[in-house]
């Protein structure tokens, strides 16, 4: 599938059965509205599958991995090297999101978008490597546009040559990328208009410094790159990232086969706003798990209209707070599925 | 067990392993800190259960349901009546917490700690009915202290029968009972001494005017009972409610089985904050499920230094939240048991 047809098939959902879906949710057994959040989640998967019974039966989730030229201006507190060695210890299931997924039934996907090593066919990673990490964007673009349309169909190859072996009903992004907060700010400002500063957070650990010195190269290869706000390629090609575009283009992939994604923190959540940016429609697919630490991620979502479902105060990345997430997702449709209504219960509503 | 013997087995989990515990979570293969909550709750886990290998393999969870008096006073959306037809929807499996146990692997147990109606021994029903109802606590305590007494070791029976036929690693505690918002808050404001408007909300539903009524209801009520603060019994019998003694009475009787607990929302809350008023030292046991959209529970949990896990905007009670936050305790646990250290991954840690 390439990108054109992929943004051609994505349409927006159908919304003629909502006041139904509504009914329903009102008359199930309990105050209207007291289940908050849950009901918020059950009207939008009800939506997605265009049914008043939604389930979610297969779980998949994806980590893509890629590393960034940024670094060499000393944006992050761990060295570039660390990225290899997670995506190692992705495959030996030995990192958080192998324990979540884990523990949520979820199955777990690496992929390698771009990382500066050679994993020389490791077994169970996922080899899209368009090349050994982005450019520093300081001095140059991240990458060419050859290369940010391809890694958008890698990572919509992702999702479909997954999708076509095993169906499942909700799909996860996580992401795996030293200076990848520096990206993904860059492009959540691109796309808003917010300021260096407004989306800038600490990422992995930096210190008030180095916080002060990420902020300043952003500013800088914001003005010097100036990437157009309402062209997604152009975004990605001047201060992307590979993991990026990867989750952009299983994004895209996933709402065009109408299956629900699951953003993580601000680098899924700036893979979702590049897809956004592409196809506005694919904000109907679109959950975000959890607010991360990173506050640029909360502009991205402003942007999108999506409230995050969980805030415990992470900010790893990898998918961790999808993994957690997806499971309310799976407990939200079974309300819709099991509950009882106050007429079959025969419980008296309401005065 | 005798409330009594109960009391004086609860002691302050061990705490001389909590250098080895964080030693362990800050060496796992992420940033310090970078997994929020989830950390904290391994930590707290780990303390609970004396590992650094904390497990959940068994999950209980009670509803306690009662009746109030205090209904009399217009102080609730719903009929008294409902209290019953909620507990038959528990026990056919139709309700909110029925489909969230399932969803959870949460075996459930319903409790009659003092419901208006005959259930003429209900398959699956546990017994403790103490009376049918609290007495309209305006015009006169709710219960009598002998009957204070019996509900908390009626809650303390519900937890050591379940857990001498079958152990378990975690229970939730639930509640239902119409008018149950009003006795909590009277319980909550008696002991931290906040006002009637600071800890009174809709609960299930009241309009702007029936809040007013339930705040002017709920001040003339703690002036005319003025229940004393530091002392858990006579808060009970002025103010109180028989769910909530059961509650009570379960979560003193987990910490002195040294079994954490998850409350779910200001009920449970108040059932929490009567045992923690017998005895602080139940604090090293309790977690709470989530922020109750019902204001008066964050006073209590402040009392009792507890940060709510969720925050979805739910107001159901039942258990629900904590249903599903029993899930995210489980999710810490296995961080703590299956995560890699930098060491043992081969990654290398912050520069």
């Amino acid at each position: 599938m390439t990108l054109k047809e992929c943004l051609a098939a994505i349409k927006p959902s159908d919304k003629s059965i909502a006041l139904k879906i509504q009914h329903k949710i009102d008359f199930k057994t309990k105050p209207v509205g007291s289940l908050g959040a849950l009901e918020a989640i059950a009207h939008k998967m009800s939506l997605v599958q265009e049914t008043l019974d939604p389930a979610i039966i297969g779980k998949r989730l994806f980590v893509f991995a890629g590393d960034h030229g940024i670094t060499a201006e000393g944006v992050s507190a761990f060295p570039a090297e660390v990225t290899p060695q997670m995506v190692l210890n992705f495959l030996s299931g030995g990192a958080a999101i192998n324990v979540l997924c884990r523990h949520g039934g979820i199955e777990i996907g690496i992929v390698d978008m771009g990382v500066n090593f050679d994993f020389k066919n490791a077994k169970g990673l996922i080899d899209k490597k368009i090349a050994p990490g982005t450019k520093n964007f300081l001095k140059e673009d991240a990458m060419s546009e050859t290369e940010a349309l391809a890694a958008l169909e890698a990572g919509i190859a992702v999702f479909t040559d997954a999708y076509t072996k095993q169906r499942f009903d909700i799909v996860g992004v996580g992401d795996m990328g030293i200076g990848n907060t520096t990206s993904a700010s860059a492009i959540i400002a691109a796309v808003t208009g917010a300021s260096a500063a407004d989306v800038s957070g600490r990422g992995t650990g930096l210190d008030d410094k180095g916080l002060a010195n990420k902020i300043s190269v952003l500013a800088a290869a914001l003005k010097v790159r100036s990437p157009k706000s309402g062209d997604g390629i152009d975004i990605l090609k001047k201060v992307g990232g590979f993991e990026i575009a990867g989750i952009a283009g299983c994004v895209l992939a996933a709402a065009a086969h109408r299956v629900p994604v699951m953003l993580d923190g601000i680098i899924s959540t700036a893979g979702g706003l590049i897809a956004y940016t592409l196809n506005p429609a694919v904000g109907d697919y679109l959950f975000c798990a959890h607010r991360s630490v990173e506050q640029g991620q909360a502009k991205a979502l402003a942007h999108m209209n999506l409230t995050p479902i969980l805030d415990l105060g992470m900010r790893l990345g990898e998918g961790t707070g999808a993994a957690i997430a997806i499971g309310i997702v799976d407990g939200a449709c079974r309300i819709m599925r099991e509950m009882a209504s106050f007429e079959s219960a025969g419980v008296t509503n309401k005065e």
